[in-house]
């Protein structure tokens, strides 16, 4: 099976990523953690970044699983291969393989390219002959395969099999278009396979390849009826990024592939690193993970209804089509309106506080949750303020703030000589003592956190090792007529664990301050360590 | 055919959506414009705003396609189905469809019901009858249907068959754990066809329907699977939201089984409401609409490449798979880095402004765009700041913000007595008059937003016109190493048009403050008024 991912050349195309060469170094360490066969780099000719990410990933990185492959286009009309620009920079880039694409549909030949029908077969046969001679594995992307075959099967087959004949390894069948389902993609690859045979090619479908787009929302589908009938090569991204609706997502094909139909995808140990590297390859994107996301989402394997948390406490696989542990993922139990009491009990278990002996607290933060999430909080997604208020509600002393404001001040100007600048006040009283502290910053939140440390640090020079990691606003409506409301989310990182601390309000600084405060109490009260002994 | 909606019941189990009545009944109104056959309202026995949803549904909604279907458990065990009160309570709904779930896999009916499987085919029996007497018509949700019958398939067919000889319209066949791929629902659709056959169910494939779940991310794929294979009653949710990975995209599969297999699925008229609805219904929800989304996505039809964008030009029919109207949708150029002269000369005649004319103009724009994007600026969301950029370039007078800034300052405090305030001032010159203007507002941005209003309004009365509709923020990463930016997306709404403008900046006060520059100037530049005669 060849595991073919292409993130870096054609799911860079998804509308918002752009990769630093550094970024694309990262990505395919990690994708070759995923243990992929083969890493499409980029597109060396048409793009300057990504002559000098081949160039550097040729001597930092050592990759354990996959090879590079270069994409590039096949010569010009009109030329020969060896005197065409981008074909040579296709072969500087000192990729063990190469992955040409062509168009394999009589109307994009005819109207995109210009050409006749014989000019393009030559460009396919010229190129691959030239990087076969270069001692290069050959890949032919035939772009439009699918569209093209039915509007003139004879002249797309016919794409395939001069690549095949010419020494490519395989044809890649690509929906470039990405219309295609998945019984039709059962029907056209049968088809190519009769037909690929009557011309003399043997045992055709293991020279084929499959590449889709999400068009209808079956790309994931199409691939694996693809690799059903018989296909050994695919092609996908990670999360499925790329244009418009995007690629086939690499990590579900794989997973549904290796654990849905028993087929041996990857080197042992590598399907669980699915959740590391998904969330890994996303933030490198500056992309929000898809909590949804088949497999690799957060919320993957999260029940909500109160039905299935009971259910689940009974049996964990009565509910999950799978172990999460298989891709590295877990469940995660979320509390809201439906959930009732099963859930929140099962919630607090996974945090490490039991709530199963005693029943009034149970009843308190249950309804308290709802009130909260009324009024537009949200513990879904952080779970340091909901270990915060379940252990504030069992009395934990450790979970009470260890400070009380007095009042702040924030300010924001944009001086005549164009400077901006933020600087913030607080006035807290600290174990028995009032403290005032200003701090600038970089911006309004930034400023109100500086200058929060400041006030705190030498009661609690801790502080220090905590990092501001992420921040997320999110403007909500308000029951509708009534204001919108703010919901502030802060990642913190503190050493060895990071959290999540939530702050409504329909101002968002002061929004902001909720959240960070709830972020400083939890990793003061835990003292920022799992597992550590001096938790309070 | 029949299109079975679960939005509000099994759609609304996803995590982040809380609907209120009026949000149901403004979710029911839009699945009925995109012609849905049956929309299940919700669990009235076991949500009270569920209750009275279908209690103001029957007053309050005249629907043209639909039928209210109402969802709820059969019976408890050892019970009788009269006297159940959550039974009762679907009869209370008064709806001319009941949906009930029964356990149809022998290791949940023992396990999870904890009764006999005897005593779980009375429960089905029993409260299908019960329905059928008082003039309902049923359908049966299978529970666990797949992961049943590959344990027990005769059980589970039992199951089906109990309901369907009570007088169920039809079996629907559930893939709770969304575990299944489009080639094991094929052979279990066929398999559970031979067997309600032998039993004496005559043409079972029409007693039968389908629910899919997405956790192989093969929800829509294996819906229509099994319309392929003759079952017609499917179910599914608006943009496929739902529990995990959510449920079966109804529009996705709607449209694959409308515009790839000509089926006659909809009414005529209704499948152009699809991104309308689509969208209408994300914003009920709260939810980011998924801009991939296929078919309804923003991004669905948007060309990048700069690849693509040449031969867009020469026939769009060769690289969208569909006509995008068919559904409501339209082509939109994204102009990054990889797109070349041709995206921009694209997206600016979308925009009104001829560039083809103006060739160095139109290397100017894109150099231009190469570097604000390089330093975070998007403009592919962000038409209006895009449009204003053009124009600028062009020498547009119009385009030029009508004032200059000389300084601004914002405040946010936290009293003592709690109180949080926000006051912004601002000194500006506007037609040669130095204007000194303070406000106070919700927040620090609005506060800002205000305070530029009263500043402008003696000479632009009608941006009392234009409105804030949404704010979003976003913290950028710099390049790895430098410190994050903000970038803040403003969407104004003015009479008759929406448009959304941009500002980058480390200081999300000053990202604001160029994104509401942005905002105000584009809305005054074009009297707000598409087509206007007006527009400079």
């Amino acid at each position: 099976m060849q595991v073919y991912d292409t993130t870096l050349r054609d799911g860079a195309q998804r509308e918002g990523i752009t990769y630093s060469v550094v970024d694309k170094l990262a990505v395919a360490r990690l994708l070759d953690e995923f243990g992929v066969g083969f890493i499409e780099g980029g597109w060396p000719g048409a793009m300057p970044k990504d002559t000098e990410f081949f160039r550097r990933a040729r001597t930092e990185l050592n990759l354990r699983h996959a090879l590079f492959t270069a994409f590039g286009a096949t010569r010009k009309a009109g030329t020969t291969a060896d005197k065409d620009r981008q074909v040579r920079a296709l072969l500087d880039a000192e990729t063990p393989v190469v992955t040409l694409v062509a168009k394999s549909d009589v109307r994009h030949v005819e109207r995109a390219l210009r050409t006749t029908l014989e000019e393009n077969l030559a460009m396919v046969r010229d190129t691959v002959e030239l990087m076969v001679r270069e001692g290069r594995r050959v890949f032919l992307d035939c772009e439009h395969f699918y569209d093209g075959f039915r509007f003139n099967p004879e002249y797309t087959t016919l794409v395939a099999y001069t690549a095949l004949e010419a020494g490519a390894e395989a044809a890649v069948m690509c929906d470039t278009n990405g219309g295609m389902l998945p019984s039709m993609v059962t029907r056209v690859v049968g088809d190519v396979v009769e037909r690929l045979a009557a011309l003399g090619v043997e045992d055709p479908v293991t020279r084929l390849g499959m590449h889709a787009q999400n068009d209808t929302s079956c790309a994931v589908a199409n691939t694996v009826a693809a690799v059903e009938a018989g296909v050994p090569h695919f092609q996908g991204t990670a999360n499925g990024y790329g244009e418009r609706p995007g690629n086939a997502d690499l990590f579900a094909v794989v997973a549904n592939l290796q654990l849905k139909l028993g087929l041996k995808v990857l080197p042992d140990g590598c399907l669980e690193q699915m959740v590391r590297v998904s969330h890994a390859i996303a933030e490198i994107a500056n992309i929000a993970p898809d909590t949804h996301q088949a497999y690799a989402g957060s919320s993957a394997f999260a029940h909500k209804a109160g039905l299935h948390a009971s259910a689940i406490k009974v049996d964990p696989l009565l509910y999950n089509h799978i172990e999460p542990e298989l891709v590295g993922n877990d469940m995660r139990i979320l509390v809201t309106e439906m959930a009732g009491r099963a859930s929140v009990e099962l919630k607090s278990r996974e945090l490490g506080v039991d709530l199963a002996g005693h029943p009034e607290t149970l009843s308190r933060v249950t309804d308290r949750v709802k009130q909260l999430e009324a009024q537009g909080w949200s513990f879904e997604a952080a779970d340091a303020s909901f270990e915060l208020m379940i252990r504030s509600e069992l009395g934990d002393a450790a979970a009470q703030r260890p400070f009380s404001l007095e009042s702040y001040r924030v300010l924001v100007e944009h001086r005549e000589d164009g400077a901006v600048v933020s600087e913030a006040t607080v006035k807290v009283r600290v174990r028995g003592e009032r403290v005032i502290a200003t701090a600038e910053g970089n911006g309004p939140v930034n400023a109100l956190d500086n200058s929060l440390r400041v006030a705190l640090t030498k009661h609690f020079p801790e502080l220090a090792d905590f990092e501001l990691a992420d921040y997320k606003v999110r403007i909500l409506e308000g029951s509708h007529g009534t204001g919108a409301i703010t919901r502030v989310l802060v990642e913190t990182r503190g050493p060895g664990k990071d959290w999540v601390t939530v702050g409504v309000h329909e101002n968002v600084v002061e929004a902001s301050w909720h959240a960070l405060v709830d972020a400083l109490t939890y990793g003061l009260s835990r003292n920022y360590a799992v597992g550590s002994t001096n938790s309070a």
